[in-house]
């Protein structure tokens, strides 16, 4: 055990969003955010205030969500994970844990985030893979669907994808990359941005999937972008497929791995 | 709907094994067994016994677990799957029902099946696979699990791989394929052959996991054929890491796409 000193800590936390109500504490549901101050306040013997670097819906998951929090406690930064994992409930995990940078912010300092949705595109909805693919029925058009997320790209007004009443004004955001692949009955589509407003992502798989059943025209996105128009979007699709890879502060350049591996 | 005629029906099933005491039906607990029993008796308004391909354990999963059943029920065959899984738990899945060609024996009529185990290679477990994957801490030596995999390959007398206590007389069985793939933290066990012992797959699994940990010498494979020691091999990996993937009926020659993809 170390000597104690004031300092802030970084987390990577793994969890299953399925049993939780989100990633923010809140009052009468279970969020993820309280299970880790929990065991965090058993494993140091103080109550400290975490902050996360999304704030995820309920049923969403992550696999690479940051955390940040201040502590004098003795145990080694590096430990944190070891003491941490024997304290929380099974689905969730903290993955590493490391003195932060100098300045760190889990939340302000992200510069950059992937995202991942997964789509299950099968007659029958899967037993396995029930609380992690939204299950599509009809046959879906991949290379459509690829085409139309190429729009996605670049720097745009993405007011469109804000959820209705959302109160941000700044709905500029860059989008590095966005790409869709299939493999046997899985449709996976991961992106890559600066940042992202609320439910963009899941309103972006809706409008792939319309696209990919032929429901909606393929050119909806780039519409979108110029109209600023909800409407001309698809459905926002459902929580449990989405799954919070990876943030960035300032190091980016390893995103393209996630894009290549099938993780 | 069809007429009512004796016949009988042929179910390729999926089930995500960790809520249920296995595949069989046994009192005082509960099994996908009767969990499916009790749909088709809710549909046909008939009580059946169904006979499955395979008895998986508790907590052993299936993405093709092989089914039949006898019916006069005027359900068209292709129609059960849809009217069976408005009735199943969402952690038990009918993937395709069919008419069950002449003299077709789920059980007795098996000439292959393909398992996988799974497992999550970290130091840490983790909370979105926990379900699905062994947790194995030490870093894995892939190169020589799959030199040890190939050990398997063959006709061969695998009494050593047959579970203490088991009353089997027949220990003779030919593994067509087995195969060890490593993506990210993942390492994939695949194995095909004419019939498995109770457990085999499993002590499989621990003896690569124990060569790769580099606690059993390589060729434990050999020298266990040779014996017959149960001793030779590793522990018996945990139930959950297993899925039925397979099974094959006179139809074997598709097994091969499982070793390609990643499933």
């Amino acid at each position: 055990m170390g000597i104690r000193r004031m300092r802030r800590v970084r987390l990577i936390v793994e969890y299953d969003g399925t049993g939780y109500s989100g990633w923010q504490r809140q009052i009468n549901a279970v969020s993820v955010q309280q299970r880790l101050e929990e065991a965090i306040a058993r494993l140091t013997g103080q109550v400290v205030s975490v902050v996360g670097s999304s704030r995820t819906d309920a049923g969403v998951h992550a696999l690479g969500l940051n955390v940040h929090f201040d502590t004098d406690s003795p145990v080694p930064d590096e430990k944190f994970s070891y003491a941490l994992n024997t304290m929380l409930p099974p689905d969730i995990r903290v993955r590493a844990s490391m003195a932060a940078p100098e300045g760190f912010h889990a939340r302000f300092g992200a510069t950059g985030k992937v995202y991942r949705y997964l789509i299950y595109n099968f007659p029958h909805a899967g037993a396995l893979n029930r609380n992690t693919h939204w299950h599509v029925m009809l046959p879906l058009d991949v290379a459509a669907m690829r085409r139309e997320a190429a729009l996605m790209v670049g720097e745009h007004d993405f007011k469109a994808f804000a959820a209705s009443g959302s109160i941000v004004k700044d709905t500029v955001r860059t989008i590095y990359r966005c790409q869709v692949d299939a493999r046997g009955h899985e449709v996976r589509v991961m992106v890559y941005g600066n940042g992202f407003l609320y439910n963009m992502v899941r309103i972006l798989a809706g409008t792939l999937v319309g696209v990919g059943e032929g429901k909606l025209a393929e050119g909806a996105i780039r519409r979108a972008i110029e109209s600023g128009d909800r409407l001309a979007l698809g459905m926002t699709a459902p929580a449990h497929g989405l799954t919070l890879m990876r943030v960035f502060y300032g190091d980016g350049d390893a995103a393209g791995d996630y894009f290549e591996q099938w993780i």
